[in-house]
């Protein structure tokens, strides 16, 4: 799902920009002669990636940003510098932010709210009209004037940015989705079928750090963390 | 401006595709595992070539039609077989629109009316929810089932395919297409200044084939046939 | 070795394209105009890569399958989506085999017979002239009507697709395949000759994995199992 | 068909380096830690360019050699320097026939006998097993050692080194052959069919180029000299 | 020699970016999480292109600036948006040259002082330890603060700024220029040596366009302006 | 700072193949119809990568050797083939090296000395005015004729070979480096400044594993061997 919604990210900012959308009127891919739009992308996992693909692909021009040196060469090596990467801090993460003309929010923790990268502030240094689209929005978002939006009525002005916060992106190409929801559930819904949940965590970590509650208490440190209940982690050697 | 539109319509095409706009809900670049949609660019000049290129850089599998060999080998040098390219005929027309997720018209004749390449029976057989976006609209569209639209309201269906007709598109980033209509025009606006139009016309045979309607007389032979009128040329040497 | 013969698959299923072959008389890269085969590679391992890569510089339109996300991302992220990605399953299988120009089989496991994913059904609905090119050959095959050739007599027909069967691959560029084991093997080769192979196998379990049989018994489960034998697995700890 | 004999060209060279054929047993693209082939293509005209493009995505390391340095920049700019360029002498040539894995003769002249770049002893100094596909052989060829084969015997040795002498290469694959002449012949078969040949010929100095012999004399400069015959060139104007 | 100047331009401002030659001590290509130097380089001619293509091969972030939108688009589809490009007026130029790090001057009248694009307010304006390399130098310089340097001395600071102003630059790598200009003078040598200069110069205007002065009267016209002496054109015809 | 060393180091060895400099004379790049330079890089780490990329972007041709044939097969995915790859071994070396005109000495062992690959008469071998760049140069060198050398005097001949010894490269470009520096070293820093050293080697073995000296004893082996001095390795659990 990260995949498409880094992917549709892009789609849905290049719209943000158009002047019908309330944007500045710009096209992401700019024509010869005339300079593409800047794309920054917050955050270089699986969702980062995608839509920094996406809107290099477009013809905008890409930065992405992340903490992590490792993953910030992995995109060097494999854009062959096509797409810059630059290391985040706060200092680098406000200047690059009043140059975009679209930001990607793609800055997500697994089960735990979004830290808040982008403050109120920032946005408002933006050029009238840009546009921001904050995929971690379903966990609180990582800019802060992100709020959730849906399908029928996704996009809203806040600080004179476009913004857009449709919570359940994949939502619009349930086509795609579907097939690839079906494609990463399937090998653990047979590994579950075949084994039962308690004999198929225990066998596969990563189908364990999957359990959120099991029989009411909460198990997930984030999750527990997050509702601000107790956790009780669910160990696959007591439960054998 | 052809080079804008080139590039919005596959913008536009991407949107209606998602399930909000009526579309199939697929995905224009697919994610691995999933395949991506292919995109069916009929006409290989300049709108054509924008449009595939986008369309292409948005992960979307992207065949180009053109009765121009030359224009055809141009595309496969220059994008290394990524784009596909195949020889137009009402034969591959029909049997490539029938399997395409998205249609781009782009053949437009200058002045006169475009071609109808693709019939309403061809649009019928294509898949429910695939869409058109004809750039050729505003003269006459090269797809049968296309009609005027705008900016506030730009798709309809018809025979169960969306349809994206706008036909100012842009209209939409009028930031980009300002610069891009300077950058264009300037030349021949400095030459028109400075000799006057009709020394500028007579030196410039280019500037000349834009000339319309001279003192009440249409002089553009595609305008005049448009029109029904009769068409008196305008020649340099007469003005002279 | 694996790479040679990915590589050296796809020379040859053009070649069985040929019309001299029996093929189609299709060209892989097809020309400007004129479509390109399709190419369906089924496994992504380093034989299905070195197949997708080479049939993708050839100009053939390339489809990887594989059960496995984490490859097919691999690919998407590695070749830019030049080459296509596709969740294998049955109905993938069936449904894209039936158009395929060439077949790569590319399905190996370590000491195991390959897995029969194409059924000579599914062969029956190809193409006349198409091509299968089986690299499992020695293993058994995943193409059911694969069965193994020789350098001297390569290719036959079966339910009218031209088949290529030969299982020593690499034997037809002894030069390149010469090097490329010698560069291989190598490092192994010093570490057996340095320390003799028991204490060599208890130092790298890489190396202690490749033990089919140890004094007179068979060591390596897949192979014992292939073989109907039992198995009595070396350990390292026990040898020592 | 140039085109098709390009790609064809380098298909059958990489045969022809087999063993099985006689060839030195070098794989085109080598392996990781193993160089791959060194191939030279003689001319950079339609067939070079296309026997160019499809070596090097076999993985071969490629060296163009042309007089025309427009033409060599264009290879530059295009392959952004992936395939190598090289001014056309004879020393040049001379010395890097001498390194070559794979040379393809491919410099042509319209309707005129190809001139002898490579003498016998240049491909006498070329290393045993290399191999030589001359696609102007049906022009007599611009390697001496070059003679005309058939499709079922193609390859003979000489002076050591594997010729492939196929003078109609596209009819291997005749399916896509039959495709590409339809494309490049249909506009002018059309208008040869609307307007009578006489008329057409002098409408179209194209297709009055394309003229070789007129009511028993030859018309062709090359033809005539090629044939010892006088030429009586055709003229648009005395046939109104 | 342009192709020889514009790639050694590169080089030779990458130096003057080093602090040991006055630079900022920036690396053109940064590193991963560094962002790249920005070159601008004035005008898209051969200079211009190989300057372009040398400093965003080195992993520098790229704008070309010209007038001329055909050239534009043709850096844009063979670069496929790598290359950022810009119409150049007074405007733009002096907005991007103030955050260029390395400014290529590229803009050669054939014959005629350069233009000069950059005023010395312009450079005035740069970072401090930014660098100036202006190709056009033994032609005036397009950038007001260019003097001619030689290889021995070829730096100096202006306004702050390191400038290289070597007037012949390809003298720094001879063996390549040799070849060079041997290979792009031969075909015309070849024929001065057959004909005599007159018969050849009568045969190809190209060679005409060459002649500055002939018997003792200046013959081009850019030279004449320049040099402020009466223009006698020759003619091929009077010449015969 | 490997990142760094390794680009600088193809800057630097361009510069050492200018005439002034008292190199071959050779454009790294060469021109269309001139072959570009041949780069030699040896070790296929962080340097070798680098390095391997910048000069490959310069437009040389590169090879890189290494040991590793996993890294091998990671350069050959990552890069299409662009940059060729050759197992190292000491036959593959002196042959490779002896065509080279620019041999990039790229090969470090963590707090070791590095080993000599290429020794003083391989060196005499390699053409006149070739240059030799060695990026290990302050733990020895990898090139037997390599000595350190300083920014202000960098260069000097040996063997008739220009070389390149600078120690400390990064030193060149110190805006990059700092940030370079900042980026790979903040997080460290953090966690010591949280945790104080003890606590944060206990807690991260690769902080642990960056100890050379406690209070007086040697505890990391390769420098202990380097210095000839006993090594006592300190223990996260005896520290505890």
């Amino acid at each position: 799902m990260s995949e498409v919604a880094g992917r549709l990210a892009v789609q849905a900012g290049a719209r943000c920009l158009e002047k019908t959308a309330g944007g500045r009127g710009v096209l992401l891919g700019g024509v010869p002669g005339v300079p593409p739009g800047k794309v920054v992308v917050l955050g270089g996992g699986t969702v980062g990636k995608n839509a920094a693909v996406t809107a290099s692909g477009l013809g905008g021009r890409v930065t992405v940003l992340d903490v992590d040196l490792q993953r910030l060469r992995w995109f060097d090596d494999t854009f062959h510098g096509r797409i810059e990467t630059l290391f985040s801090s706060p200092h680098t993460v406000a200047s690059i932010v009043e140059r975009a003309d679209l930001l990607i929010g793609a800055v997500l923790l697994a089960g735990a709210r979004a830290p808040t990268l982008v403050t109120r502030e920032m946005v408002a240094r933006m050029r009238p009209g840009a546009a921001v689209v904050d995929v971690a929005v379903d966990q609180g978002g990582c800019v802060e004037t992100t709020r959730p939006t849906t399908h029928a009525d996704p996009i809203y002005l806040a600080e004179g940015v476009v913004h857009y916060g449709v919570a359940n992106m994949p939502g619009a190409v349930p086509r795609t989705s579907t097939f690839a929801l079906h494609n990463a559930t399937l090998p653990y819904a047979l590994r579950l079928a075949d084994a039962g949940w308690e004999a198929a965590c225990r066998a596969d970590p990563a189908l364990a750090r999957g359990l959120n509650v099991v029989r009411g208490a909460v198990v997930h440190p984030a999750v527990a963390e997050a509702l601000g209940e107790p956790c009780s982690p669910w160990s696959a050697r007591a439960a054998a």
